[in-house]
């Protein structure tokens, strides 16, 4: 039987915490899920955030850091934390100071798209291999940025070796760098510290199932979690995870269902829960199930843009013309600037057999957000209509 | 003799007040005061927000919206809080919305510059009057605009009217409304009210500094206002928005100074109020004080860009080719998208005798920033050394 009234009141800790030190995505999921469980009668008091010692040092630079972050004046944020002490004020530096470098490698490339290594934060190319391709981004800017990334890494490790307190986010940032940089393992074991240290930080749950190129490799290191550390791998976050990774690797075990039900006890009204279950159907081919959950998600939440372009892929499919259409009109009003609208509409163009058109939109979509993967490979099939078979190509490669 | 300890208090309140309801850039200059502030021996117990019950009801609701609203989904964060009862929620829910109506505004004209009305958020026109120019924005955009506004005005009014307690931020929202649609004496009065209950709000004084065209109807209110609440008119916070109308309206009084010394022994750090002595000796044109007044600046806030537009413009009639050159580098690196930057660097273009180049960048300054004034009077000196005297005489009326 799970602890509701304990739950509720660590959702909504992890939530404040989450809020003030700017991880504003890991913020929105954490405080869904908060809104998400079940009814309780009991009371709550809303505690504030307890500060420790160091923390308390730092507290009015923090906060004027985060209001720097806040109004996106990164280096500045930064500038202001250099003497601060604890490990949430050095986290809040260095990811300022990683949200900066992507910026601006976002900006150097002019926010436009290559064929070729992804521009904004690449791995480190291949020892030897001379690069020909013009629109590959030069070895000194990959170099200058695997630079200035390292630097971060290294700043979190002087933290540690001058006897610094374990800090969940910092753990979570070397993750990040480490996985963007496909050391795969250096990254697993950090972002797996960081969620034993702080497990409601669901972007740390994502960027750990992004580490799993094969199920069998998630499955291995379920089963070495559920051996190791039963209280870990039995709490509610390890399950959302599990959940999730079956959903994903398009596992259609009795077991995602018996989560599922589970799960959707404890959160009978949150979003994400649903969206798993409409992802599920969608990924068993059971298209009018899923249309029929996504449109009770749209019924409960009407703004919401999240997934969107996976369900108009599915319209697209089950050739639901007007439905894409108000679809496409919908979310540009709604946000004409979210890589799920720009999905929407390019699914909306290639049904009236508009791929150039279709085509300009797959692509805004990943320049506003370039893990859209699935748009990558949605634009191959636009350049297979097209007759652009190089094009096509190299689009199904980058989706992969 | 000021009560430090008791500012302090306050200012850190405020702050956390100001970050809780959005209010990210009121909430900077708050921050900034507070770490503005001369030393204080005495140590800081960090007190939470305190809610009240209406709050406490809409708590959930409220975190959630606001994670929505951080992520900029200014509609979603809207339609969450549609069953919220307390006066702040209310606030973040039409805040959401006024905002989601400028950024529409703004996309709907894509973004560019008309010379004609200024198309977002724009005045009603005058009856009658029929609109020929096929630049401004048509009867139906401004029409629909006002009447949504209108909406964000009653819906604050049916509030009071249904016995809401007064609050600070709804009154702030009206008073900039009534102050976009040129209704001066409404909008004055209902920002009044806003600083009366929370004076710490500093894009409200902003406002209403606005509203003041010439010299004198400010220091009639002034007045007024020191005959009437002398407790009001004698905080802090007045005195800050005294010191600044003596500096706007280039008012070259010993009351200025003798302003600048005292608030200045109360915020040694402020950097905000070094600014205003640098204006002060720029409006004065002692450009080799307020140079190194803006050096000193630079030297203890070296990532801070506001106010660079200023002394860039200083920096051009000085005549300062190398230090101009260096900060259009500078500023291009620290965030290529701010007015702030734009402006720089059309300076930069201009002394170089790039006149078309200046034009970009400035009307680039301005689709940042459309209320940056000093872009249009700067980019009518372009116009005239490209003779274009039609193009000169519209920029220099919209600098006004």
């Amino acid at each position: 039987m799970t602890d509701l009234v304990g739950l509720r009141l660590e959702l909504y800790n992890a939530s404040q915490v989450l809020s003030n030190i700017c991880l504003v995505h890991a913020a929105k999921w954490c405080t869904e899920a908060l809104n998400g469980l079940a009814p309780i009668s009991e009371p709550f008091d809303f505690p504030p955030i307890a500060l420790d010692e160091d923390e308390r040092k730092d507290q009015f630079n923090f906060m004027l850091a985060r209001t720097y972050f806040n109004c996106k004046e990164f280096d500045r944020a930064a500038y202001t934390l250099r003497n601060c002490v604890s490990g949430n004020a050095l986290f809040l530096r260095l990811y300022s100071i990683y949200i900066s470098i992507d910026k601006r490698a976002t900006e150097d490339t002019g926010g436009m798209l290559s064929f070729g290594q992804p521009k904004s934060l690449p791995a480190r190319p291949l020892g030897g291999t001379h690069n020909r391709d013009p629109e590959t981004p030069s070895r000194d800017l990959v170099d200058g940025l695997n630079g200035r990334l390292s630097t971060i890494v290294e700043e979190a490790e002087a933290y540690y070796n001058e006897g610094g307190k374990p800090n969940a986010f910092l753990y979570y940032l070397v993750g990040l760098i480490f996985n963007k940089r496909k050391k795969t393992d250096l990254a697993r074991k950090s972002l797996l510290r960081s969620l034993t240290l702080f497990p409601y930080n669901w972007s740390c749950w994502q960027e750990l199932l992004s580490t799993f190129a094969k199920y069998d490799e998630a499955k291995d290191f379920i089963e070495h979690a559920k051996i190791s550390d039963s209280s870990f791998s039995s709490s509610i976050m390890f399950r959302m995870f599990e959940l999730v990774l079956l959903q994903e690797f398009y596992q259609q075990s009795d077991n995602f269902n018996d989560q599922l039900v589970a799960l959707s006890e404890i959160f009978p009204n949150f979003m994400f829960l649903k969206v798993q279950k409409f992802l599920f159907a969608y990924h068993r081919l059971d298209y009018y199930l899923a249309e029929s959950l996504f449109d009770e998600i749209l019924a409960q939440d009407p703004m919401r843009l999240d997934d969107l372009d996976t369900y108009s892929n599915m319209l697209y499919v089950m050739e639901k013309k007007s439905k894409l259409s108000f679809l496409a009109q919908f979310t540009s009003q709604v946000d004409k600037y979210r890589s799920e609208t720009c999905c929407v509409v390019a699914n909306y163009h290639s049904m009236k057999g508009e791929h150039d058109k279709s085509i300009m939109y797959f692509k805004r979509a990943l320049t506003l957000n370039k893990n859209c993967l699935s748009a990558w490979t949605l634009m191959g099939h636009e350049f297979v209509e097209l007759k652009n078979s190089h094009a096509a190509i190299e689009s199904y490669r980058r989706g992969c």
